[in-house]
């Protein structure tokens, strides 16, 4: 007997997972049209040259791999692993994207807005919530160097979140140069500085003692921990202001602030009491090829971030000749769907959906069909069904696909619709 | 400088493609819908073992092979291609459904009633219209032995098609049994049938002489193939009927005629004159797997078929202790799309596309985003933009995007609407 498993870490997903996700994807994606982002697609594989160039961090690592075809594989001669493979599965969607506007420039707007929702492939362990495909739903606005741009992605986000259902969820800001400038003070050497960054990541995780305690391990100088950790204990203490912000790091760029202000304060401006900006020193995002701003949506009850992104103004200069900037934000579409599958998230139903039921010995098929015909012209779902001898349970059955309406069809008799309901 | 191409014979689909295809994909799928079917998702890789257990024809022949990872790849070990890779890219949607369907019956209905509109992937010769990363868009009926359900999937393919705007297209029909049949009378050995039927498939492209010819040229006996070429003529003469099919091939089971009889008259009577259905002694359709009826959909004005599907009994029996029947219907979403695009099809507008500019040095920015939130409350798409120097080329470059209307944000005057149009 053949294996019937899906794939390793894979998912199969059954209608009631797909109904949800359709919705999620749907919601998300009328949204971001109405702020006028339009989809592009890219193939699921990439050059394996783009994507093991060091624009991935980790995720180069976790690269499923294809093997070379016909003549090109020659396993007599081939001693590495690269000679073996040209192509891989992509593991975000930002690397593509960056590939595809060096590649379409000439035939896109800008700046460019633009919309991703597909999947992506990382061969992770496989753990609780984390599968090796799974889909990303990214929004960025290419060309475009001000701020506005910042403004645009997280209003576009925020809205879209909002239509799913969530609400007082906090996004939280800081920018690339004001971490660089926090180590800077408290004297952390330059070259130290973005491992620094990956033990201050770990603050949701490990608290701020546990960061001291694994900076001390690590062996950095104690004055600089401990200045370190004052500044971040001291812009937790209260709302951390542009003011505040200034007088524990005077040293910052007014540009930086500026930019800080105007994203916080606008984005304030438009949020209606549905969820707060809040400025954060202490959030570092993983991706090493940030420049500018970055932000982060965390879910009220919920530890875990659902939305990230932030400016990559260095990114598409790579493929290009000359340099591109770009700012983006990205939906954490799985932990959206495990959210709302935990708290039971009912998708909203749209019409009624009849289960049309017949003998399978009617003579009148044809005008059973025009029946589910004409049920269908009224906007409603119409699933024609053999009426099985265990009468009750199929009606059970039917209400646990969904169905909420049902009719006996019997050409003797007018047809009658009922409403289809578990029994107690 | 990097390779900036997608992936050969794959390709970058621009924000007008994607409209497009958004468009094909949403009205399949809420026919679909209506008609009782519901989606569901399956990996995009399958173990290789599934993939080369001889089920996909020549599509096994073109597999993306995805190498083994960290210790199951030993490269100094390996001497043959398929101990480097456990992994393929799917090549087509019903080998995955039928291990899918196995691997989860338990929680799925019966009869049930499925969607899949998915990638997959075939290592091909690039050629025009062929892609390496291609969509289909599949409906099957699992666990339904009678021939309602080909009337069902008929009826569902045929609705969806007239709603993307096809007419006066036309439902092939044949059996697999009546395929035999016709090569059983005509006196063509039973082991030579497979490879007879392969050419008798190329008819389309070379005409009746053609496969006449070939079958000459492969050696098979000459009474044989006169016989074979006379009664396929006699039966394109005219309009085919179930009498004159019967005159033809008076062995064929009577059950495989009633079956036919029933579905082209059934399917017949829902057409409402939009298609026809029509039995074709010739029609083959490739799969090794199909065992009773077979279909296909010729567009009008369009030689190639832009859907296919047919009865495939045996499949899911391979993976489960039991024999499970199953039909299928298949739209070539590909072929669909080219020919839309081929007629310059314009996606129907949803209402209004704002173009919102403003002066880059405005003061009032947060109010601009609040007008812009008022328009799309109202359900229009607006995307804010700077008003650029040359404003007659912005205006011609909007237009080329989509957008239909425009107006320029100033804070001193009110906020006036205009049509957008490009100058003649």
């Amino acid at each position: 007997m053949i294996n019937t498993n899906p794939t390793k870490g894979m998912r199969d997903l059954t209608p009631k997972e797909v109904e949800l996700r359709n919705f999620v994807k749907s919601t998300i994606f009328s949204v971001y049209k109405k702020y006028g982002f339009s989809e592009i697609e890219t193939p699921s594989t990439e050059d394996i040259n783009l994507l093991t160039g060091g624009n991935g961090g980790d995720n180069e690592k976790m690269l499923f791999k294809i093997l070379k075809r016909g003549e090109k594989l020659d396993l007599q001669s081939t001693t590495t692993e690269n000679e073996l493979a040209d192509l891989g599965l992509r593991y975000d969607l930002t690397v593509p994207l960056c590939r595809f506007y060096a590649n379409n420039r000439a035939k896109l707007p800008s700046p460019f807005k633009v919309i991703q929702i597909g999947s992506v492939w990382r061969a992770e362990k496989p753990q609780k919530g984390r599968f090796r495909q799974f889909t990303q739903c990214d929004i960025d606005i290419i060309g475009n160097k001000k701020a506005t741009a910042e403004v645009e992605l997280i209003l576009a986000t925020s809205a879209a979140l909002v239509e799913i259902g969530f609400s007082n969820f906090k996004v939280r800001i800081n920018d690339r140069r004001v971490l660089e400038g926090l180590a800077n003070y408290a004297g952390f050497e330059k070259s130290t500085h973005d491992k620094v960054f990956i033990i201050l990541d770990k603050l949701d995780k490990i608290g701020i003692d546990g960061v001291a305690n694994e900076l001390k391990e690590a062996g950095y100088p104690e004055d600089a921990i401990t200045s370190f950790i004052s500044i971040i204990e001291k812009s937790t203490a209260e709302k951390l202001t542009i003011e505040r912000l200034t007088a524990l790091l005077p040293d910052l760029d007014s540009e930086v602030l500026a930019g800080l202000a105007f994203v916080t304060e606008t984005v304030a401006s438009q949020a209606n009491g549905k969820y707060s900006i809040d400025l954060d020193i202490s959030l570092v995002r993983g991706m090493g090829y940030y420049t500018g701003q970055i932000f982060e949506v965390q879910a009220e009850n919920y530890n875990s971030s659902i939305a990230g992104g932030g400016r990559y103004d260095n990114l598409i200069g790579k493929f290009l000749k000359e340099s591109i900037p770009a700012c983006g934000f990205s939906i954490g579409f799985e932990r959206v769907i495990s959210i709302l599958e935990a708290q039971n998230f009912e998708v909203p139903a749209s019409g009624k959906k009849i289960a049309l039921l017949y003998d399978i010995n009617i003579a009148a098929f044809t005008d059973l069909l025009l029946k589910a015909n004409e049920l269908r012209a009224d906007g409603n779902i119409v699933s024609i069904e053999t009426k099985s001898k265990n009468f009750t349970k199929q009606l059970d059955n039917l209400v646990d696909q969904g169905f909420n309406f049902f009719g006996v069809y019997d050409e003797s008799r007018p047809f009658e619709m009922k409403p289809l309901s578990k029994k107690a």
